[in-house]
Order: C-alpha cells, then sequence, then structure tokens
C-alpha cells in the first residue's frame, strides 16, 4: 500500500485562526484515485518542526502546503532546500512566465514577486495558474515530495492538473469503491437505532460510516480492492436506502439538498420564492448557491420586521397581536403573500426566535415555524432547534428545503 | 515549555469527507491561556494508528477528539483501555446520570447508549452537557490525555467547562500576548507593499503573520513572555494601523465586519435594508448572522428576476433594457426602490454576474455593480470578483459592507 501523507505548514492554524480546508480537499481527491491517507499533520512555521516532518521515510508521497507566500514570514523554502542538501536559485524561465503574467495583470515586477522565482535547485516546477508561488516537485529515494502554496485555488489547480496526474502516472493503484448517502433531520443515535437491522445484512468487507455535520448525517459504505460483487452490494443498499428511507435520504455523495430541490423544480417547470424572517436571507443564499438557480427562483423577502410582514406579505396585524410573529397562522399569511407578489408557483416561509434572545416561556429561543406550499395547499411544521443562533438558521433552511422535497415526492 | 498536541481520530477526515474545525478552535482556546499547540494530526480509526499516536513521550497534554459517538464505526475506548493496561467497566454513576438525561428527554435507554457509560478503568469522567458520551481524562508518568467526542458543541463545553480550568491548575502557563487586525479588500501582495515601511519598524520580538481568507487578509502580532513595553508596542501598532489605514483595516480580532458596521448603526440610531440580485441573500444573511440584527435590520428584498426588479423595486424597464441589469442605473434605481419600500435610513444593493454562465464581452463573469446610500446620496462602484461564483458572492457582499462603513468614516 501506498503510504501518503499531508503537511499543512502555519502557526496560524495551530493558534486556531485558520482552518486547515486544504488537507480534507488533498485527502478526498487521493481518495478518488485510490490513495488513502495516512496523516494529516498541522505543523509550526519553523525550521526544526517542518524539517521533521520531511524527514519520514515510512511515506512514499508528502505532500506539503502553505509557507510559499510572497510575505515575509514563511521560511518553507529554505527548509527545503536545506533537506535537499542543495540551494535556492532564481529560475530564469519561471522568472520570464511571471513578468509576462504580471505585465498582463498590469502590475510591476516588485521584489516580493521576485523572490516567488527562488527555487531549490533539481526541483521539478509546478505550475501555478492562480497566482504568482510555484509549486515544487522533489524525488529523492523514490519518495516524491510535492509543495503548494496554502491558497486554496492555487493548491487545487496544481493538483488538478499536474500533480494527480503525476502520481497516477507513477504509482500502481488500488482500486476504492464508496458511495455517499445524505440524510437530514434525523439525529445519529435515531438513525442507527432506525437503520439497525439493515446494517447486521452488510458484508463484512463493507464498512458503513456515520458522517454527521450540522446539515444532517452522511452514510459512507466502502470497500477496498473489492471486486464486481461488493460493488454490486454497495449500490444494492444504496438503492434500498433512497428508496425506502426516502422521508430523510435526500440524496448522493456532495448533492447539497438545495441542488437536489433545484432538479425538482426544473423537471416540474415550477418557480419558487421565499419569504423568510428568522433565517434571514440563508434559504435564498442557500437556493442561489447553485448555478442556474435563475431557472426557478424568482426572489424572495426578509421580512425581518413586523411592519415589513404587513406592508409587504399583506400579514394580518391581528395574527401578529394575537398569535406573535412565530406562529402558524403568520407563516401561512406569509405564504400566501409572497406567492402573490412573487407570482410564484410555490412558497417557503419561516418565522422563529432565533436567539440568544427574544425567547418566552411559551415559545423558548430555538421555535420556529416553517410554511411550505401555495394558494391551494400550504403544509405547516412547528419545530425546536435549540439555543445556537447559526444552528437556528442552518436547520430551518435544511428542514424547509426537505418539506418541498418531501412534498414533491408524494406526487 | 509545555508540549501540547491535538489528535482527531476518523476516516471521514483523511478521505476529506469532513473539514477538522475542532482543532482550530481548541488551538485558539489553548493560546489563550499561553499553550502553545506544537502538532495537529489526524488520523484513521485504527487501533494501530491511535497508538502510534498515544505513545508520545515528548508531549505533557494530547487532546484526542472523535471516535467515541455512540455507533458502530468507534474503537477508541477499547483501544485506549489497551493503551494504558486497563478494561472497560460500565461506570454506575454515569450511567444513572444517564438515564435521568434520557428519562427528561423522553428518550428511551437503548444499547446503544448505554454503551456510553463504560469507559477505563482509572479514568477521571468529563461530563458531557451536550451529548451522551462521557469524555475521559486519564493521567501516567506526568502526561496529561483528554479524550472527547468529536460533535463539537460536546467537546466545546467539555474543553471550557472542565479542560481548560484542569490545565491552569495543572501547568505552569507561560504568557503570550497577540493582537490581529482585520482587512478587507487589498490582496496580500499589494497589503505587504503598503505596509512595508511600517512593518521594518517592528521590534524583533514581535512577529507578524499575513492570514489571507476568503474574507480578506489578517495581520497578526504576536510576542511570547514579553514585557509590557513589548505589548505597548503592540498596542500602538494596531492604534497606527487602525486610524492609518481605516479605509481596509475594519476591526480586530475575530470580528465580523457585519458586526462592525451593526455597531456603527445602532450608535448613529440608522436603519438598514437590502436589495439583492447576484449575492441572492447572502448580504441579507451575513448580516442577521449577527445578534441584534433586528435593532438595525429592516429587511430585504431579492430581486433575482428583472421582473421583480420592475415590480417590487420600480427599476425603470428601459434601464433594464438600455443597460442591462448588471449597470450602475440599475443599481441606483434599486437603492430608491428599497428606501421606500423597507422605510429604512440606508440601503445595500447589489447586481452582477455570479456566473459560471451569463457573461458577454462587456460583462464577463464576475462582473459586479453595487450601490449603497439614500435618497440624498449614494456610492457606487463597478467591481470584477472572477469566475469562482462563491468568492464573487462573499467577496461583494464584503465590498458592500466596507463601503457603508467608509462612508461612516467620512462623516
Amino acid at each position: 500500500m501506498i503510504q501518503t501523507k499531508i503537511v499543512t505548514i502555519g502557526d496560524e492554524l495551530l493558534i486556531g485562526q485558520v482552518v486547515d480546508t486544504n488537507s480534507a480537499w488533498i485527502g478526498k481527491q487521493l481518495n478518488e484515485i485510490g490513495v488513502v491517507v495516512k496523516n494529516i499533520s498541522s505543523i509550526r512555521d519553523t525550521e526544526v518542526d517542518i524539517l521533521n516532518e520531511l524527514d519520514d521515510s515510512e511515506m512514499d508521497i508528502i505532500l506539503v502546503t502553505g509557507g510559499l507566500g510572497p510575505t515575509n514570514d514563511d521560511i518553507t523554502k529554505e527548509t527545503v532546500a536545506n533537506f535537499f542538501d542543495t540551494e535556492l536559485y532564481l529560475d530564469e524561465e519561471y522568472y520570464q512566465s511571471l513578468e509576462a503574467l504580471l505585465i498582463a495583470a498590469n502590475l510591476d515586477m516588485n521584489p516580493l514577486n521576485k523572490a516567488q522565482a527562488l527555487v531549490p535547485r533539481g526541483c521539478i516546477i509546478v505550475p501555478n495558474s492562480k497566482g504568482t508561488a510555484p509549486g515544487m516537485h522533489m524525488i529523492r529515494n523514490n519518495q516524491h515530495y510535492f509543495f503548494m502554496p496554502g491558497v486554496p485555488t492555487e493548491m487545487k489547480q496544481m493538483m488538478l492538473d499536474h500533480i494527480i496526474p503525476q502520481i497516477r502516472n507513477t504509482f500502481q493503484l488500488k482500486s476504492v469503491y464508496h458511495r455517499t448517502v445524505m440524510t437530514t433531520g434525523v439525529p445519529e443515535s435515531e438513525l442507527a437505532i432506525k437503520l439497525e437491522s439493515w446494517e447486521k445484512q452488510l458484508s463484512e468487507q463493507i464498512s458503513l460510516a456515520y458522517l454527521p455535520n450540522i446539515n444532517g448525517v452522511r452514510l459512507r459504505l466502502s470497500c477496498y480492492d473489492g471486486d464486481e460483487s461488493l460493488k454490486d452490494e454497495i449500490n444494492n443498499h444504496v438503492n434500498y436506502l433512497t428508496h425506502n428511507h426516502s422521508d430523510f435520504v435526500y440524496g448522493e455523495d456532495d448533492q447539497s439538498l438545495a441542488e437536489v430541490v433545484g432538479k425538482m423544480l426544473v423537471e416540474r417547470e415550477l418557480t419558487l420564492a421565499t419569504a423568510e424572517s428568522c433565517t434571514g436571507g440563508h434559504v435564498a443564499h442557500t437556493l442561489t448557491q447553485n448555478a442556474g438557480a435563475s431557472l426557478y427562483y424568482r426572489g424572495g423577502i426578509i421580512a425581518y420586521e413586523n411592519e415589513i410582514k404587513i406592508e409587504e406579505l399583506s400579514v394580518a396585524a391581528e395574527h401578529l397581536y394575537e398569535y406573535g410573529a412565530v406562529s402558524k397562522p403568520v407563516v401561512l399569511n406569509m405564504v400566501r403573500g409572497a406567492v402573490d407578489k412573487f407570482h410564484a408557483d410555490l412558497v417557503i416561509a419561516t418565522s422563529g426566535i432565533a436567539g440568544p434572545t427574544g425567547g418566552t416561556e411559551d415559545k423558548p429561543v430555538g421555535t420556529v415555524w416553517i410554511a411550505v406550499g401555495n394558494r391551494h395547499r400550504i403544509v405547516t411544521k412547528k419545530l425546536q432547534f435549540g439555543n445556537s443562533r447559526e444552528r437556528v438558521i442552518r436547520r430551518t433552511t435544511m428542514t424547509a428545503l426537505n418539506i418541498l422535497r418531501n412534498e414533491f415526492l408524494k406526487k
């Protein structure tokens, strides 16, 4: 098995000022070509820590990100040169390509940019189409070292355009097969019980992982070096889950719920609008993160103030007075008002107490009303999402989209 | 110096299905009490990998998260018991507290929950007020091991309520001092040049780090075990940056730009509304993520379709026809329309091509118009944010908020 590790360099990672998202992305890309990452390490920006990680004879591939930026706090390149008993030199060819790039972008060749063309002797330069810092590939004793900038867009194109193809050409890779099913609305332990009898039927060579995050729980089925029958088995399990638990299983892999709902709207040639209070634009943002949302999303209103609910969505003032803004009559009003306003086939409406203040004994922080529908039919739901503002906003969005999805499934 | 490392357990981290946000959070908390994390490692959910990380005589503190969940893919507890040459037993006291918790929540004591009360002999149980899995504290040869669940809310309360106080009581901690200044709108290399002469004046014991992310670049000034004069120097530098570069320096530490703008609105007793096209609700969401947004945010409209721009914001149809939706006249119209609609003192309006499609030669993907103001004065800006949909949306939001902030600074 090919031994691989990822090293991310930067004090900012260790003191928690930056979350390392690069490693997860790299891990995922490698996993798809059958390279299993054994270890991810984040280390400080010091020579001794960097040398310590580079000096690892167990590894066939070491991928390093960070520490190649133009500013003065980066010492990676000098350390790499030391580690390989060589020196930095100005690569004339790279320098010229850099110059051309800067001229095209109407920028000056300042000393910081010029220093980018310094690389250790013996390295193969990995081109950077999104920035000025070159990537570097060093080989010694059949160990492959790849050094990349920490800026995600620059790192990603280097991986996709150069490093992944290089790894595929160099190593004999074993096969990996997995599929992931996305669920929402059911907590992990409840889900495990719902799926207990199904889980017992899995072959021993298939592993199942529960991967919870703020939006739901993903279920990953994997096998390594499996034959076709194992892959078929995984496929059958995915089909089973998708068909028999469609109320909470909404898709596969990294499909977002908004994407799935968007596709359903396009297929049915229906349009959607939003009328939000507690989610403050998050439902709209979640929908419009998807390219192509303009095919079905007409627009939305954030009726944060009660006055706006009355004026813009024709919410009855007496309903607000009698039941409060977080109530079934008000979200019903909001749907009807928004259908008219946006000439939309369907509307999602939300009203709740996102917190941390504004709760009462009757309606504690986290109480949310959702309504989804149109003039003919509206589904409403009352929920309790606890006392984290972020969680209330996100769960409300996911639940509202899932209600809409389940409405489509019924027909 | 106290040697500390963080270990996160889970195959899902290594294959990139989950981004490790726990480590950054833990690193930050420790840093605040003067504990510098030397290493963060993510490893697979296997006995050999876990044992390998636990067996580290260099470390005084080892913090482990993950692998304590109720489902079957977790083997951490057995491995911990092996490592400490002990066995798992059912802790009666914990079991009873668990039972009480489940009864209160109207849930059953299922076998998965019962297994949570199994812990290695000799461990000190760290209570979990947010879930069912207990934390564990083991001590051997003056090394302190803390095991926590991977669920962020559970891990966080254990750290804050028990583990941080425990570390403070056990170790003599050295002092650390840093301040971080938040900037937006200026790329890292340009920023480095703008600040070059200032940077040269920093004392040698003060380190400066540039920390770029999608919202801007943070500048962190740090000193370890420094005397008062060094701290004063850092404070003076922060004042200098805040006052002399206020156009792009918007705040400190982890203040968000939306928070800063919100505070300015409250101080001036002004209200704000939004009229969004390309940002699709993201400006509103960014504003309303802040608790207390209801003090100044009245509401907003997402006018995704041109028809909505005309009907709801009184955008002139001939302007849309003549100049297109992404144009100065249209964003000016949008501000004026939204001021009337929401009776707001100020409005932010956006219109752009978020991509990946919809670009033309004249207006390529990434072209954005922003307008900020009211009936009396409107500032407009045309920008180009490139071809990533996410980046176009986020940068547009940041730029719009920064334009508003700069307007307040002028007065």
